[in-house]
């Protein structure tokens, strides 16, 4: 929840100050954030090959890679807070790190997302680690269900800007086997004021095998309403 | 997803083979199995205070405190896939670990479960550590979600054996600050047939806050029907 603004943080130029300021701080020693979102030797062949195929149609502007940190820029991290949050809520913010990326490379989730902004959707290409096991040789189904909240939420931030999780309903069709390759996929369905609702599948690489189908319901924020107390 | 088999066969006898096989696996210097569901440094006064609490409890047997392992016992995981799965489905469990399990100690998911089988209940006191982070300073909607799917698994586990989950249905009331304590608490609704049905709140330790609210569907595995092809 609400982990679609931090992406917007790191992902974006500066929406919420200058822009300046933040290019410092990819130079800075002392905060250096490495894009996750990028091949390590841990990508299997499927994971690589998805990526090559997105990366050409990057080439006409119609699709665009989002990088993907695991820590959140300094300077974003206050203006956030000061905009929406009361900072009294938030703390132990100095070791944080994005869930998606805590674990090591190649034994969690490995993925990488592309958005189509004419579309309205936002695709996930993720490799399951053996760290995210469940069931014997599966997937747990709170993993899944981190990467449908993730993605569904980076889709409803594309449309309606900086969002909250309100409500996530996941079905989960098939068993996820571990060290695979699934396409998580999800479609804006429609805005009603400060509503935002998506939709979302997940499957393999072939798309023989729905594993879930899932709608997520997210709610912008409001500097004047929402987070502070 | 399907986790609560894993977890049977972690925290059980040996329901589905020899009692005597399962505790030389405990005693064999290649599969020591670490229980993290006990206090270690990095737990919180809070988290402390509501272990020694239910400590208190089981001391009458009404409550039961429930190991957590990282790994799965290698002869559990046989028998289940022989029961349950057609074994070509899985892969990569050599190197698996519990995602719920998969951070360092203090970073991630700091937690232990009691059940109460007469009342149908499992509780889980969770402190939730800073590599878990979404937006800055709070946790993760995934993240919530895996202890969500975890707890109320466990739930539909002590009343159905061994089952999958089959939906999650979230509504995320109030994000939840990075290191803190809360509790996952979950009620058996019903058996129908092979459907079992689980509701789940997550409360702040003071129980004024609530986090989250959760149903979850979970289907009782059958060795003729389920997984095999």
């Amino acid at each position: 929840m609400l982990r679609t603004c931090a992406k917007r943080l790191r992902t974006l130029g500066s929406p919420l100050g200058q822009p300046g300021a933040q290019r410092r701080s990819f130079s800075s020693e002392k905060f250096i954030h490495k894009d996750y979102a990028l091949p390590n030797p841990s990508w299997s062949k499927d994971l690589r090959l998805l990526f090559d195929q997105f990366m050409k149609k990057c080439e006409d502007g119609s699709w665009k890679r989002l990088p993907s940190y695991r820590q959140n820029f300094p300077e974003k991290i206050q203006e956030f807070q000061t905009l929406y949050l009361d900072s009294s809520l938030a703390k132990g913010e100095q070791h944080a790190q994005q869930f998606p990326r805590s674990l090591d490379v190649g034994l969690g989730f490995e993925y990488v997302m592309f958005c189509n902004d004419v579309e309205r959707k936002v695709l996930c290409f993720l490799q399951v680690g053996p760290h995210l096991q469940g069931t014997p040789g599966f997937v747990h189904g709170g993993a899944i269900a981190t990467m449908i909240d993730s993605t569904t939420g980076m889709c409803a931030f594309r449309a309606g800007g900086i969002v909250m999780t309100a409500n996530l309903n996941i079905n989960f069709r098939s068993p996820i086997p571990l060290c695979s390759v699934v396409v998580v996929d999800s479609q804006l369905d429609k805005v009603e004021g400060r509503k935002v609702f998506v939709s979302c599948n997940v499957r393999s690489v072939d798309k023989k095998t729905l594993h879930s189908e899932a709608t997520g319901l997210f709610i912008k924020l409001d500097p004047d309403k929402s987070l502070k107390k």
